[in-house]
């Protein structure tokens, strides 16, 4: 099954935060996403041609984090968005977030 | 007249830029907007009840800063939103930032 088919699961406080190995093997196989501040989030940057179109893809993502109740840190502007995932109850990154990164990779090239 | 009932006037490249003194008269006059790096962006942080409520308010500024063709950068996630002005055009800011500041505050109050 690819990540996009899976659903993110409820968080428990402090349990789930995945290991070095597994993180840097997941964000390998990840398309654009990049490691950020002590493997502990994972961030990636689109372009697009104008304002509407990242607040088109931001409300998309919008639409995305509410179902899968994990949600991400968004910065957009004119022709351009960025999105962070980490998952907080965790202190660092789960399953979970590379989950939302590839749904949030499928919604991006709709 | 208020600020928020002015209306953004189109960006002539290099014309605009305001100087200090005004910049920080137009600061001090405006509800929380902060002064970030060398006097050429002003920024505002609010919180909102969860991601939903900030996504909305996210969408308010977008249909703000379409109608004024004068677009901020955002940044928000799960209860909070960031706005940042400046007018790349001025390299710096204008009057234009201080407009939308008063227009973001009233649909934020709304």
């Amino acid at each position: 099954m690819h990540l996009a088919d899976e659903r993110c699961t409820p968080c428990i406080s402090g349990e789930g935060r995945l290991e070095s190995q597994e993180i840097h093997a997941l964000v390998g196989a990840a398309d654009g996403w990049a490691l950020e501040s002590l493997d502990s989030m994972i961030e990636k940057h689109w372009d697009f041609k104008d304002f509407a179109a990242a607040l088109a893809f931001v409300n998309r993502v919008g639409a995305l984090a509410e179902a899968e109740n994990h949600h991400p840190d968004i910065t957009f502007g004119w022709g351009y968005a960025m999105v962070t995932l980490t998952t907080h109850a965790a202190e660092g990154l789960t399953r979970n977030d590379f989950i939302m990164a590839a749904k949030i990779d499928a919604v991006a090239a709709a």
